[in-house]
């Protein structure tokens, strides 16, 4: 109950609507914005496109943390100095707005309504990055698999016709990197939610049946409990 | 040597030195700060002891997000109107000073140096959040077990006579709420960390052998290799 009347009286503000227009890149699909051999030095923001934050490994393994689209920022670490390992990379063509570190200084010290509204949005993300612990800590593979498409599904997909929310095709291999599992086992997930009517997809896009994706995870739950 | 350049130079400003004195709670060893049915409401810092953060799972699971000590901020939830499932619990007898969000939005408008410190904090948090989910992604317990050995030792830890260091005696069950599996397994490596020479443990203080246990690492590496 508190949290509800907390959340709804909470304003979140958007830092874009105090930043001033700056300097803008375009990369092409697959291109690395930044990473790993020189972290950021700038804080982006999406105008086109879709960009993929995450860690290289020493191995060439790369963990996703997530992917961000038009109005989302990203690059943040470089607040701090720079994340150690961290990539950008577009998955589609992509238009980015950067402004450097030091000049995020300078305008947050004029404008302090963007630095409370950049706070926000960094413990925003750190308390998405708490659930994605505390999914690797309880959850199956299975579980945080269907916890990776809801979220994608809400975050990037538009609903369809069929009731279902269409979203960009990730290959499996990147819902390996976010899931942390091979990409073999998230293939035979894949085909089982699709068996099971939870989802459709194509070479051009996934679409996810939300309710029956969580419904799947009740049933088990209840089956187990039985 | 990009990233070490921009290291040195990036200066982490302390948001401590731009707050008012605030309003003191006294908490008793195990009692509840915040959470889970009421999330925070306030900014705190911690003024003397240790304090507990950990998301409660429906089943009465916890998984203990870090661990946080004098003069180290927590509840910046708060800020975006709280974390669900959010506990703070204090794991000695533990002094805070708490700022209501609503306090901390109008400090930071009139201090906008206090907004820009806040989000380096923010931002250097997720970043940790993210190496934790990187060690989920890629590390076996054992690593993860190690990893987090490290970081509370290198954190809260103070040098020994004998080259460790030093720190409070974390109960097995925390460590593996904070690693992700059951507390008989973290027995089961604690121990063998202990016959390796890694660590010496007690009823009051773990001493943790740094180079030891890193290089405990790197030897099943090279022997993988091999």
């Amino acid at each position: 109950m508190h949290e509800t009347i907390q959340k709804t009286t909470m304003v979140i503000e958007d830092p874009l609507a105090h930043l001033p227009v700056s300097s803008i890149g375009e990369f092409r699909k697959g291109s690395t914005i930044y990473g790993p051999e020189s972290p950021p030095s700038s804080l982006y923001v999406v105008l086109a496109g879709k960009v993929k934050i995450c860690r290289a490994a020493h191995d060439g393994q790369q963990v996703v943390l997530d992917v961000y689209q038009t109005d989302e920022f990203f690059g943040e670490s470089s607040l701090v100095g720079g994340g150690a390992n961290e990539m950008a990379v577009s998955l589609e063509n992509a238009r980015v707005m950067s402004w450097s570190a030091t000049e995020i200084r300078e305008i947050v010290l004029k404008r302090p309504d963007l630095g409370y509204a950049l706070l926000q949005l960094a413990v925003q993300r750190s308390l998405e990055f708490g659930n994605r612990i505390e999914s690797f800590s309880l959850d199956n593979i299975e579980r945080r698999l269907i916890a990776a498409l809801l979220h994608f599904a809400s975050k990037l997909g538009t609903s369809s016709d069929d009731g279902g929310r269409e979203m960009i095709a990730f290959t499996h291999e990147l819902l390996s990197q976010y899931v942390g599992t091979s990409r073999e086992i998230v293939t035979h997930y894949m085909n089982y939610f699709r068996r099971k009517g939870c989802l459709n997809y194509s070479r051009k896009s996934i679409v996810v049946f939300e309710d029956a994706l969580r419904n799947l995870v009740a049933l088990e739950l209840s089956s187990k409990a039985a």
